[in-house]
This record gives structure tokens, sequence and C-alpha cells, in this order.
């Protein structure tokens, strides 16, 4: 991918959060998956780090690493005609040198957005203190601007994931905090864990920019979202996990009634390599 | 995996052979879909070449290469209690001394059996002349012994696959093949593409050792297979490819109706994170 395409593709993923309806993102895996959702019509293909970290090995929370992290970007990236963008977790590296060295090589791999999360910090239990996570986006932003690819940053709060606050405190903290990655120079925001219709009303209201909210059964339909005034919607780690139940049926039924019903409706065997040849322009490169 | 727990994983393997019912394989393409399986309660997992490349973006056909195939190997082997025999293709190596090298490189990746297919020779369009393939199984055979890990070797003829041959020629260049291969030194022989039941009982009567279906949605069911004698059943790419039609039902719901019912019984989060963290002892490698 070269550099004016990668920024026509950054461009192009940020006007996708300000079209008429809400940017979906059913979120990847690996090269197959990432080609199933470009195949399915999605403008946009995100990943999840759970579901990457699953895949390769390591459990959920930056265990893997940014090193495997990146090379499972850089494989899906340069497959797909659409925009990708990277779960890039709380940025794996500590301190701002090394996160500016991070959003260099997220953008060598192709991505042309990315989530990054606050999290919480070791030493204390709590989430990272807010100065140093505006700082983080903040620096994101610059990164991304002086390689001269506008990466679309959406800028994650952890602060309905941990409970770290009380159900009264933790929508201010969510407001405060998402509005500050906003005006430090994010493109999206993401308070995952936020489900509830007058929750996400609020921060919808509160914060006048794109909210990417997250997913999945129970939450509000796209519709009732859209109305809302949401801009982005994910699903996280659960199409993977989806995927994965129907691998353990068909495991069961094997098992229990030596039968195959589970395995009907998959893709063809031609099916699947003709998706996968046609994004294979180079040759191989392990 | 140390050498001793390694040589009785082949042991273990070579049993499950010669039980009383078949050897079942639900064939995995990534640490996690791996990992399912063995929760399933399966005693053994089997990778599928197929699969392992599209996930990581290559077309069947050994456009993967030798290093990533084993890469990907080494990422799942050491997370299982059970044994795992690899889709090893046709080898990747044309000459012997590079096939005695990879079975090395296999065994330090942590399998304990691998598939060798025959393939078709890209010279002639033919399959690989016999004289040729047998030496391949033997090669496999002996750089596996002399490294003193006995790797369970599925031999693999792509005659029915292929149609390099007639209806009434197949079957008796199957067996001429497979004959051959036992002979050379393979544990189990698999004549991939055999699915009725009349073919596969010849194949059973005639080579009189253990033989490897691969089964779907139309093959006979496993009790029926194992009434015909078969000892090993598998499930090639399949599994992932009704994985991966999931997803794409998990988007095509999102798109049209924009609701979440398809990804109703995944896996939670919290079960998949368990299930890679158990298998997950050292710290991260990338």
């Amino acid at each position: 991918v070269d550099a004016a395409t990668q920024r026509a593709r950054a461009d192009t993923l940020r006007q996708l959060h300000h079209g008429a309806g809400a940017l979906l993102l059913v979120n990847a895996w690996d090269v197959a998956s990432a080609l199933v959702v470009e195949r399915a019509g999605f403008p946009a293909v995100a990943t999840s780090s759970s579901a990457v970290a699953s895949a390769l090995g390591y459990p959920d929370g930056e265990r893997i690493g940014a090193g495997e992290m990146l090379a499972a970007v850089g494989r899906i990236a340069p497959r797909l005609r659409v925009p990708l963008t990277a779960d890039m977790e709380a940025g794996y590296e500590r301190d701002t040198d090394g996160l500016a060295t991070l959003v260099g090589r997220l953008i060598d791999a192709g991505a042309v957005g990315l989530n990054l999360e606050d999290g919480l910090d070791p030493g204390t239990g709590q989430l990272v203190p807010l100065a140093e996570a505006v700082e983080r986006v903040r620096v994101v932003r610059e990164a991304a601007d002086a390689a001269g690819i506008p990466l679309v940053l959406n800028a994650r709060t952890d602060v309905f994931l941990e409970m770290t606050h009380d159900r009264d405190t933790a929508l201010d903290e969510a407001i405060t905090r998402l509005g500050a990655y906003r005006d430090a120079g994010a493109d999206c925001l993401f308070p995952i864990g936020a489900r509830d219709p007058a929750t996400i009303a609020v921060l919808v209201r509160e914060l006048s920019f794109p909210i990417n909210i997250l997913a999945g059964p129970g939450a509000p339909s796209i519709r009732e979202l859209e109305t809302m005034g949401v801009a982005r919607v994910s699903l996280g780690g659960g199409p993977q996990r989806a995927a994965l139940a129907t691998l353990a049926r068909i495991g069961a039924e094997l098992r229990e009634a030596g039968t195959y019903q589970s395995l009907q409706g998959g893709l063809s065997h031609q099916e699947l390599d003709d998706l996968v040849a046609a994004s294979w322009r180079d040759g191989p490169t392990g």
C-alpha cells in the first residue's frame, strides 16, 4: 500500500464516522476472517486485539506484545481494498517516545486507524491518570500527522469496564476523559461497556462527537443506536467467539452423534481459496 | 515439550489408530481453535494446511512455505496436552535432504505426527511418480526415527482428488500407492476424496491397515465408517470454513437487520481468555 493510497484510506475511514448511518465494524482476527468481512460488503474492517491475541495463543491484555500484534496487522491490511483499523490496546509502549515509534510501525503495517485505550495503571489498580492518558492521545495524533498518514484515532476509556467507579461517578468520569481525548486529537470516542440507552444518549449529547459503541446480544439495535446519534458500532471479540462456538458444536456433534450437520452451510474450499487468492498478489514471505 | 513427553505423545497418537473406535480429528487452524477442539474432549488435534494457510493469507497448495507453516505448528503444539499432528502438504522441500531437515524442524515445533501427500508433479501435471513418492515416505520415516521421535506418518494419495485417473483405474492406483506407502513406513493411509462406502470398504480390505477418511456433510457417519473398519476420520478445512460462515452470517445480519442474533451462543470473553491463559505458561515471544 503506497502512501497516497494509505492517506486516501485514512480519509475514507474518517468520513465513515460522519455518514448518514453508523460505521459498522465486524472485528476480524486473521486474514481469512478479514476477507470474509470485506466480502460481506463492509466499507472498513477492524481487528479485535483479544481475538488476534487468542488466535496466536495469548490471553487478553497486552500479553501478545507489539511485535506480534503489528505482524498480524501487517498480514491483514495489505490484503484489503478497504481501510483497516487496528485495536492496539493501551499502545504497548509505556514511554511516549516508544509510543510515537509504535505509530510509525503501525503505519508501516498498513493500518489507517487505531483504538487506544486508557486502561488500568498496574501500579495503582486505578485508571491511568487523565493527564497521562491525554498526553498519549496527543502523542499518537502528532506522530501520525508528522508521518503524513492521518490515522483515525478511536480513543477508548475503560471506566465502564474496569469498575473503578461507582455508577453515579462513572458517567461523569467517562465524559471528562472522553472530552479530554477529543480535545487532544481523537477522531472517535469509545466508552467500552456503555450499553444502556440512557447512558449512551447522555454521552452522545455531552460529547457532541462521534461515539463508538461495543454492541452484541442485549445491546440496542443498529437502528436504535443510529437514532441516538451513535457514529460507530463494533463487535469486539464477539465474532471470533461465535465462530469458535461453531467449532465447538462441530466437535460435540462429531463425538456424540457421529454426524456432520454443524458443518453444513460452510464456505466451500473453492470459495475461500478464491477469496484468499484474489487478495494474494505477492509471493510467500515466510 | 521435552523429548520424553514428545515420544510419549507420538506413541499415544499411534495407539489411537488401533483403538476400539476411530480416531476423530477436528482440524484446527490457530491456537484458539486448537484449544477449543482439545477442550471438546478429543484425544488429539490435527491442523488443516489449507485452513492454516488461509488464516495467514495464503491460498492452498504450499504457497505458505515451510517457515510460516512450521511457525503456526510451533505456536499450537506447546499449548496442548494432547498430541498434535500437522498437515505438511507435500513436504515443501523437493529434495530428500531438505525433506529430512524439515522433519527435524517439525519435531522441534512440537508435532508428533504429520500428513504427507503425493500430489501433482508440476512438470507433468500427473501425480508424483510412485518411486519418488515412496522414497519421500521412507525419508520421513527414517528422519523421524533417527531423531528419536516416532512421528505418526499419515501418507496421503491425491489420486481421488486430482482426477488424474478415470473411475476404474483410480481405485487400483490408490491401492498400489497406499500399499507402497504402508510398506515404506507410513502409520496410516489417507485416500483423500474417497467417500462412497463401496470404495472405502475395498480400500480397508485390500490394505489391511489404518485408513484415514476425510468426512463432512454427505459422507458416511462415524458409526458407518467404524463399522467399515476406518481407523481415523478428519474434517480438513471444513471446520474453519463453517466458522467463517458464522462470521459471514453475523455480518449479513448486522448490515441487513441491524441485530445480533447470530452472535448468540458464542464463548464468553472470560471462557476463551481462561482457556488461552491456562495454556500460556511462558512470556510473550514476539
